[in-house]
């Protein structure tokens, strides 16, 4: 697959629940984790496919075999979040994001974090990327811009 | 089934987590659904079931179609809180439960509520409740109690 | 006050996040909730306030006291949702909404509900909604859309 | 501060809730750091202190700075869980936490991870430790227990 040196930032924005804040006025921190799982499905509908689609039709599942998180500055209640999403590594059984998140306002950095995920089927046995999800994965985020592969939201 | 008023309360504690609080101070008010359904599971395990085989075994599922919940007080981080559940209507394909969310450390009532529940096989499709667990919902607690069929916790 | 009645629905969008459906494959149920505070929120935006600002130069909260939902049909990971918000009773010291919740491609309702909610200080006594809110509450959204009032997004 | 080796692990029980599930059938990867946080209150509690006390009286609060996770296996809907806690590093401004997560009918590991703290005022300005939990956290599980000094539950 490509180096991920060839990979481009996907980015998506959020507004800020007052169900994801806690008693010290700011986001609680696992709400981080469930942001970057936004950053990463719109990466994917980038990159011209739907994660929804490969777990369903193709038994594909991604799920989290490792994540890691840096707070810098809290998110507040109503605050417009920059969610930036990358590919940093990319093999046959496993994939590797990082992510950035922002404040919309200002472009201040509020964390930044990677998650290491494997392939899985439903029984959570290892397998390979589907191929045509691989192929899309090495081809990143202009190739899909160039062939109108991009979905609608 | 029996009428609703032969079923007892069933009984079960909590402690506020940090994530359920607000930037109010306060338990953010969904969170109030999740403690009811700690509070379901927790009735079936008094009536001799657990809800988790009925899902798995039966293919019975209790989705919620209706909840209703009144705050009357607010709970706070680290309260410990009791959740009674009770069994208000028992129907051949539906039931109905009531809840009350008591302060642990002064019984005062911090909010109650109702929800109302078809049964449904996985696909989506009403059905009957299984025949050992309409029995069992029939029978209620103290039943389960003398047939020694409560499981430990 | 207005009669509800001359209240327009405010209309906000939402994507279903992974961690939002539950192992039934759909979305947990408590969920609505907080779909109904994005509406909430965004309906305050359309009738040219924060409700952030509310909390934090008035000290006006609006703690939910009752809520009330029917579920018609579940949301699925991914979904688009359309999230309506309605003002439907102003007092003095309170406020009830009504919400629909509808699937974006093809305008299913999936859910409906109601919730009340007293006005607040920081520390739990009722008072009246600030003079320059309550005006706002009154005049609706046509008001703020005719005034510019709408703060952008 | 003593060195963390003289620490020993704390250990609370919960079971997995309903809507702490996904759609993939196990528990969704962000609620670890909460059943951290869980973690961290009881040991707080082993320790002789009450991690809320701590934030009301004396302005001293725990944000937390840095979180890693390995998850190992998945838990399920309704399994009991283990949670083990312990101070890894105890500064006069910053703390780290060390868990392990258990599935408790056979023991198998579930997961593990760390969070970096730092000690913060309600302000967000960094402060050492109030000297009466500092004492405490250096004294550790073993003293609270002979000085009595373990909270009842």
């Amino acid at each position: 697959m490509n180096e991920p040196e060839d990979h481009e930032w996907s980015e998506t924005r959020l507004r800020v629940r007052y169900a994801e804040t806690d008693q010290a006025g700011v986001v609680y921190h696992s709400n981080y984790l469930i942001w970057f799982e936004v950053g990463r499905v719109e990466l994917c509908r980038d990159y011209g496919f739907n994660y929804r689609d490969m777990e369903r039709e193709e038994d594909a599942h991604l799920p989290v075999v490792e994540a890691r998180v840096k707070y810098h500055s809290p998110a507040r209640y109503d605050d417009e979040i920059v969610v930036r999403t990358r590919v940093v590594q990319a093999r046959t059984r496993a994939i590797k994001f990082a992510y950035e998140i922002f404040l919309a306002s200002d472009g201040a950095m509020l964390a930044e974090g990677e998650t290491y995920h494997v392939v899985m089927n439903k029984q959570g046995r290892t397998r390979s990327f589907p191929l045509k999800y691989a192929e899309m994965i090495k081809n990143g985020k202009a190739s899909a811009d160039q062939q109108g592969g991009r979905e609608s939201q």
